[in-house]
């Protein structure tokens, strides 16, 4: 039996880059509080934990002085100040992409545009974005068709950005949507193209091997997308969270194996069920 | 028999007030030297050369201290000037609408954006707004298909304008596509609604008539975009240039009469048309 594992897979650039920051920090200072949980994988969770991980969801449970981490979602500038307030060392993994989203909608409104942000309204990214904007000048839609058009057609300038993972083609329509109303539309494209990449690849992978094992959290929406495309390509797919789920009698009949991670899913997750399938390969 | 008129129909806002200008000034000074055809319409230019113009092409052929009139498309400041240079008196007749995408233009080039004009590159609209530009980073495309997305992905912001009677859905088109390959654009709509409101003012006519009669040039663009509306509308339809061309048989066993202008057929030739019709129908 041959693998073959979907590239890229797993952690994107700005998860990555928060993850080994929170790592560096727990290896210094032993206890780490990070607002709001780091990742949504429970694996990854269990080993930080043991390392000294300690998930906190609202500032006040912060103990003074502690190392806070704010996770690569980002927070607005008001728990920002909070945090900072509290803490005795803030480790910042806020995504450097977020951290644009952020500046643009910040810019946009202080040049007097009215902000558009495309995003899932709880978001924590969202909520962190929308917390940039000084003013209540602003709006989150999840799809074009939620735009005012009455009240958009009473602006002169209207600034758009959009949440990183939020799809190319939405936004796109969106925008459409604006300029019919408004005489000026400045856009900003903050959309990251790391998601699509690891879709691309897992659709890539389906279509050329006998089954595709999807590793990640079952309750991860990017890691369940994933698991859709793989049946979508009309190709076997089995969902795991970890080694202990693969099922042996799965891999019958089968010549080539695809592997992928979720966006959450850390690289040594991905490494042991390579390993494990390598075993029953063999 | 019934007549019912268009509304809106002919001249629109801009070119009304360029021809009133016009003829103002033939009144005042007899004389009036037009760089490029004031209006795509023969009985009017008729009826203006009676009255003293003389329509030039050439910034050679503009007599020294003469009285030159500048049409509703406008022209390039460097047109502009040498005209100056030359007459006595300008009467600039540019819309105020077309000189509002010229400064659009001017002031996203001035900000550093490569600036896209959806339009048709020939068009004497289109060379004005693009002499507006300083340097040589802009290009006119007449539809989103254009757009070399290589040459488009280099730049980090793009501005994008339109001729002012361009249709909405392909400027929805071009920003879509732009959007996907670049950081930042930054849209002015800048199209002229004029147009549009006059077809479907035809529209809604022909499907309540039993002919429309659509007075215009028979070479005029906007005019032939009438008739086929009309025709699309499973209407019958008479397209004239002047009364000597309304043929009495057409209105035979028609009950109601719809009668539209072109964008560049004057008032009175539609005035002078509906009583030659009121003379038939009595």
């Amino acid at each position: 039996m041959k693998i073959k594992v979907a590239d890229p897979t797993g952690f994107c650039f700005g998860v990555k880059r928060a993850i080994d920051a929170l790592v560096k920090a727990l290896s210094e200072y032993g206890r780490v509080y990070a607002f709001g949980s780091p990742i949504h994988n429970s694996e990854e969770i269990k080993r930080l934990s043991k390392m000294g991980l300690v998930v906190i969801e609202r500032v006040e449970d912060i103990p003074e002085n502690s190392v806070v981490f704010v996770r690569a979602h980002g927070v607005s500038p008001v728990i920002m100040e909070q945090i900072k307030e509290r803490a005795g060392i803030v480790i910042d993994g806020t995504c450097p992409f977020v951290r644009k989203v952020q500046c643009r909608a910040l810019e946009l409104s202080k040049q007097g545009y009215f902000v558009v942000v495309l995003g899932d309204k709880g978001h924590p990214e969202v909520k962190g974005i929308i917390g940039h904007i000084k003013n209540d000048k602003f709006v989150v839609v999840s799809s074009p068709s939620e735009i005012e058009v009455d009240k958009i057609s009473s602006f002169d300038r209207i600034g758009v950005v959009s949440q990183t993972t939020q799809k190319i083609f939405k936004f796109k329509e969106l925008v459409a949507e604006l300029i019919e109303h408004v005489d000026e539309v400045r856009v900003y494209n903050t959309i990251c193209s790391a998601t699509f990449a690891r879709q691309k690849a897992v659709r890539e992978l389906a279509t050329n091997v006998d089954g595709v094992l999807i590793v990640g959290n079952h309750d991860s929406a990017n890691t369940q997308k994933l698991v859709e495309i793989v049946k979508l390509c009309g190709c076997d797919v089995m969902h795991v969270e970890n080694i202990d789920e693969i099922k042996r009698g799965w891999f019958k009949g089968k010549e080539v194996i695809g592997i992928a991670g979720g966006a959450s899913t850390p690289d040594w997750l991905i490494n042991q069920v390579i390993k494990q399938v390598q075993r029953i390969a063999e």
